[in-house]
């Protein structure tokens, strides 16, 4: 009987340790947004090192990366695993990096012990997770699932004007695949949760059941400039005023709605001179809640008290410029992951991803699951984005015993 | 029997229109920033209409312009009257202009009645007033007054690195006379509020009464960004949270305060990303009030609540940038202005201003008056500010009156 196969928790690391020397800050975090120098340096190693482990790396239009191991029957359609080696500008080092090298230790695990599934496995690195460079947000995965058209996305500018089609062909991955494919039989993505809650409840490791819906919304509040030292307060439209009521509210009602996220994460004057009344003020309004109605409700009380400030007198505009509706993951692939975790005995419980993942666009495509480990303070996006060795181990380690129900 | 000088409401208005030719913007404002070619033409066509009245124009070191009409004891110091002819790049047709070419009407009244005063009057146009094309404002009457260094004014540059001495020799206004000369009996400014009290009250003139207390902030507040999506509500350190609530508290508190201002004009947030909870909150607070007691009551207030906000994690700092203490008026100059409004049969209340102007600085070193007349829904430095023929006559009426009573 084989042995059962086993997480290398110091190869693991260690690999995480040499992948994170490229695109390397000198504060400790990386520099290595998408289709970059520094992207193609950490897309070659992670070839090299997946040819190593025996797999055949195939490269779609969009350049996301798929890392075949064969099963017992090729036949069937592929288990999924992986995530994005690209980061934001200040980035940290796991963030969409455990899910790729995670997975990478995962095939090595199998190797070790020798054992072929019956279904073939795909690692993959998806293209643009960050949409730093360019935008949006999960370019590779979103074409992958239909969301966005592949030529308008190929057609997309950085703020240089380097267009995504000839960034991927500078750096050697435009490649011949058709993109969509192939077909998954299921796909598991392990990301570092990037905020606070498994930490503070001391969990080794977040089920993740569902993605919640968001809400973006720029909001201009018009009233009338006038000079701050003349205009007496009952005779001003001011919509500073206006605005920091409606905010003010806006979080008091976040706070008192369970699991509801309310951001103003930009606010600006119009003029902005400290010696006059503004016109306008905008704002950005980022609201978020695992249940759609919930969501629309809080909308909803959002514009409510914007009518109130109508009342007054100002107007108020607010414009939806992005978001989704909230999302289950795939309950066949949850339950598998729960069954895993449960299995190696990690601390757990449920969890919605508060973020954009690959994983949700793909969800759209193909069932769908994540697996979120903690990372220190819930920071992301920052060099002192930070996990502990025995974190990186858990999470490969619930992804491998995931990969080997789902792939059986 | 000299009959008694009247001022000529339709020379007056014509004065004042063929004036804003100069600088005329397709709007139908101005834009006549200090020292520039339109503000050069503005000072000639004073200077030539100056001469024509028979007065002797001198410009000193920082381009002051004093055009002198001799009384009959020329041994006795002037008594002042003028403001400004420099304007806000989308400035108004009135704000300073009328003071300065209401006194010119004053001096042509008085030739018309062949009435010379027992005291020399001199018409001052102030340089660089609005502090909009070299920082601060309102440099020529602060170093006329000694509250600014000659030369540190003469150096300071424009956003282009000319030097404001090198400005006033471009436009042949690099004067001769020496600064903070001629000392005067007594200084009257005529001005337009720049608010809405006037209108709102229906008066014709606002006898002001003092210059109020100002306090220029700028407020940081230090929190904890992160992920927009992921952090809970109660886990978060959100700085935008502290800033509203202060900023509410600070408005509402205002609003309950008798004759206080309060003003947001600006405010950012570090990050400024939709999808961040900010780390950083900055805006601009202006507080102003006539009394400075009351003033500092509301700074303290402000620290108060900034205290509250301490004590849930945030760091705040208050930082004060400029501003100056609340003034009176000298009784003398206020009871002429008074008496002048009174026999002219002219509605009228005191007002206090909420503006710096030149007369503030004067304020310090000669007994000073100020006069307001309404202008159209108290909108100033803007090309819609507007006053009528009308409210021109009455405000140089006044300034006539009371000119007759000090330069007695």
């Amino acid at each position: 009987m084989r042995r059962q196969p086993q997480i290398e928790k110091k190869r693991l690391w260690s690999t995480l340790e040499t992948h994170s020397k490229i695109g390397a800050t000198p504060e400790g975090g990386l520099c290595r947004e998408a289709l970059t120098e520094a992207d193609r340096e950490g897309r070659d190693l992670f070839a090299l090192w997946c040819r190593d482990a025996g797999m055949d790396v195939r490269v779609d239009a969009l350049g996301n990366m798929f890392a075949l191991r064969s099963g017992t029957d090729d036949s069937l359609p592929p288990v999924g695993m992986g995530s994005h080696l690209d980061t934001q500008p200040s980035g940290g080092r796991f963030d969409g990096v455990l899910g790729v090298l995670g997975g990478l230790e995962v095939v090595r695990a199998l190797n070790d012990a020798d054992l072929v599934t019956r279904r073939p496995i795909v690692l993959i690195n998806w293209t643009n997770e960050e949409g730093s460079r360019f935008v949006p947000s999960m370019i590779g995965s979103g074409v992958y699932a239909g969301l966005f058209d592949a030529g308008t996305m190929l057609a997309q500018q950085d703020s240089e004007g380097v267009r995504l089609e000839d960034a991927l062909e500078a750096i050697g991955y435009a490649g011949t695949e058709p993109v969509g494919s192939p077909k998954l039989h299921a796909f598991i993505e392990l990301h570092i949760e990037q905020g606070p809650i498994l930490e503070q409840r001391g969990m080794d490791v977040g089920v993740v059941i569902a993605s919640q819906g968001m809400s973006w919304n720029e909001v201009t509040i018009i009233g009338r400039t006038a000079h701050a030292g003349t205009t007496p307060m009952k005779l001003r439209l001011d919509p500073m005023m206006a605005a920091s009521r409606l905010i003010v509210r806006a979080f008091e009602r976040a706070h008192h709605t369970s699991a509801a996220c309310t951001t103003i994460g930009s606010i600006r004057t119009t003029p902005a001179s400290h010696s006059t009344v503004p016109k306008t003020v905008t704002f950005l309004l980022d609201v978020r809640h695992p249940e759609d109605e919930v969501l629309e409700e809080l909308l909803h009380a959002f514009d409510n008290d914007a009518d109130q400030e109508r009342s007054r007198g100002f107007s108020v505009d607010r414009g939806e410029f992005g978001g989704a509706a909230g999302k289950p993951f795939d309950p066949t692939c949850v339950n598998n992951i729960r069954a895993a975790v449960t299995e190696a005995g990690y601390s757990h419980c449920d969890i919605i991803s508060g973020a954009g993942h690959d994983a949700v666009y793909v969800n759209g495509v193909c069932p769908t699951g994540m697996i979120f480990v903690p990372c220190k303070g819930g920071v992301s996006h920052h060099p002192s984005e930070s996990i502990t060795a025995e974190q990186a181990f858990k999470g490969a380690d619930v992804l491998l015993r995931t990969m080997l129900r789902l792939a059986s």
